[in-house]
Order: structure tokens, then sequence, then C-alpha cells
């Protein structure tokens, strides 16, 4: 999911703007182009905020990055995407990824906390309407998933591509927020009898469950190997 | 987390709006009141929504449920909270709250979907400012990372409380979305090679990593005991 070869190498950090400084714990944001990758990479959905009739709307959904590029996929009647489309100048999103990684106990219930990783972007969300682009998304929403998953399935029919609306979000104004490390209880606290430290969260899956119609000495792949 | 006693029992279903019925898969929608509460119960963070400057915004954050209220606590000086504050009739609010349960991996790219559980909120969040309800709503925080740490942790002092602004969100107009189930392959794809199944993620989690200051002797609690 990387840009192809000929494009120019991006800067290695994003340009901050008044909406990617946050106004509390500035010392956890990053714009670190790498690290921001990373976090979209290992995230399975997104949480995709517009605005509708005024009213803020977030709502869970799958997402796949090629490049510098977020797309999300959705039915063409469902809202969001068909917001974005015909003549209209795009949509003003916000689309955030979070990660936990371990539950933060401290001896005071204040300095409770998590540690997390998120990265945050806005922009303007369009429409793809070019086919090959479409087609590109569409692998990355199922590569996003499962890496080399898109290229083990049946590819979408033209009905299956018709009935489906992708939407791109260039990543330009973006930022990474973490919170990593250990307690940071008062000193006065730390003779208290509660018990402090870190509960790590657990990642990865279980061993995958096959279909029940699954054709006989059909083999899990290599990729579905749990660890 | 329930509600107190001598309050009515609340009917058993929520009563569905406009802004949460679904335009897509209406079926997966649902408005069971102790289906919406163990969705929230289980979430570590949700997603916050809200409107600034006509743009939206969606940040993760930490909440506790008390009954029909959710609350969602930071800094004075956080953007959200500082946006519901004084003579404010409140801030239109959007709060999620997704759960992954399994990766669904079928033979056609087009039905790769994810089986989750989420809960969308609605409604106007307000300032708390009576003492009682802010101290209760940060228990509940508190309880909602690890139920029944906030007995077994120092309670916040005045200076913490100060520091500390809550906001609530009552539960009115909401609704859960779940997949569940297995492969949703097309008949004629089922001789396809490829494999196909549910990849169920990890739940819970690993052993909890003692804090370097900790007391010698300080047994780790038993709510923290991995099963």
């Amino acid at each position: 999911m990387q840009g192809t070869a000929q494009q120019p190498t991006p800067p290695a950090a994003y340009t901050p703007t008044d909406r990617t400084v946050p106004t509390r714990s500035p010392e956890r944001a990053s714009y670190d182009r790498e690290l921001v990758h990373s976090i979209l990479d290992e995230g399975y959905v997104c949480h995709l905020g517009f605005v509708r009739d005024g009213r803020p709307v977030v709502l869970p959904t799958l997402y796949g990055r090629v490049g510098e590029r977020l797309y999300v996929h959705g039915s063409t009647g469902s809202r969001p995407l068909r917001m974005t489309g015909g003549a209209d100048p795009g949509l003003p999103v916000c689309l955030t990824v979070t990660h936990i990684d371990a539950l933060v106990l401290a001896r005071s219930a204040f300095h409770h906390s998590i540690n997390y990783r998120s990265v945050v972007v806005h922009g303007i969300a369009h429409d793809v309407t070019d086919p090959e682009e479409k087609r590109a998304a569409l692998d990355a929403l199922v590569d996003h998933v499962v890496p080399g998953r898109a290229a083990d399935s049946r590819p979408p029919n033209k009905k299956e591509l018709a009935a489906t609306a992708v939407i791109r979000l260039d990543l330009n104004e973006i930022s990474a927020k973490l919170r990593t490390g250990g307690v940071n209880d008062e000193p006065e606290d730390l003779a208290l009898p509660h018990w402090a430290g870190l509960v790590p969260l657990r990642k990865g899956y279980e061993a995958p469950v096959p279909d029940t119609d699954l054709t006989p000495g059909t083999r899990l792949p290599e990729y579905l190997a749990v660890p």
C-alpha cells in the first residue's frame, strides 16, 4: 500500500495546521509520516465524521490506504457517499483511527489513563469516478483487512462495481496523537496501597473458523496463520 | 452502572428517530436497551463527534455510563468541553462506540466484511455542574476502564476536580448496529478455490505489568486476574 515508485518522495512529516495542533497535551502530537501511516495501516475500521443538517454524524466504516490517499466505500445509497456525488464540491469529513494499547491504572483516580495511538484526518472527501482508481481503491480496502487478500478472492464484477461507491480523502491535514509509557502518579501518592501499572490489551486474532460450505481440501492460506 | 432502584423501569427499547434509522441494512439495527447498554459498557473509548466552525471533528475519548446517561471528561481547557460551558445551550454531539468481533473473508472481494457491534448516540452534551453528579460521573469513568477500580484508588481532590470538566449526554436518540454470522457469498461463487470463513479477533488483556515504583508486597487485585 505504498505510493508508486515514480512519485517524488514526500517530506518526512506533515505540516501542522490550526486544526491539527491539539489544545491539550501537544507533546503527544506527531506529524511523522511513517508513524501516521503505520497507525492507519494497523486499524480495521475508522470513525468517519461529517455534518448533516448542521449536526455531527460519526459512523464506523472500513477504509484502505494507497500512498497519500484514504478510501472509504459503501453502498451507492448510503448517506455520506450520496452527499459527495455529482456536481457536489465534496463532503467535509474528519476521519479518525484509534488503537488502544494498554489501560493505565494509577494510584489516584485522576491519573487513570489509556495508552493509545490515534490519527485524525481533516479534509474534503470526493467521489471516485475513475474506474481504475476505483478498482485499486477496492483492492486496498480488502488488503487493508488482510494484506494479500485482494489477489486471493474473486474480483468485483460490473454489477458489484456499479453498486459500490468509493470516496477519496487526501492525507494533507493530519496528525497522530499518542500516549505511551507508564503510570504518572503524584510523588505523594506513591506509597498508597493501591496496585498500579499497565494492563496491555490483547492484539491479533484467534484461530480462523472455515465457512461451513468450504470446498473440502481448501487449505488455510499462509497469510492467515496465527503467529 | 445501573440506574438507581427507585427510578421507574425504562421501556425495553429506545424509540427510533429519523436519525437512528439507517438508510442501509436496516435489519442490522437494534433499539434494544439491554443490548445498547452492553455494547456501551464493553468499550474503552468512544469517538465523539462535534461541529467546529462548520466542520466535523471526531476525537477518541474515555467515557462512562450511569443508567441512561453517558459522561465524557477532559481538561477544562479542551475544545469540546469548553464549548458546552457557561450560558451555552449545550453542544450537539454524536458519540459512537464500535467493537470489531471478526473479519469476514468471503470468496468474492465484494462480500468481504467485518462482524461488528456499534452504538451511535445523538444528542446535546451539557456541562455537569452539580458536584455530586460530577463525582459519580468520574467514578463511572474509572469503573468503565476496570469495574471496581474507583473504590480501589485515591479519590480526586479539590484541585483535581476543579481541573476536570465533565459533560453529560442523555441516552434518548440512540441505536445499535450489528453484523453477526458467517460468510454471505453468492451461490455461484461457493465452488471457487479461495478459503472463506471468519477470523475472530482476540479480546481481553495480557498479564498486567506492575509500576516500577510499586510498594513491595502490593498484590495484583482480583479484578485484574487474567481469566
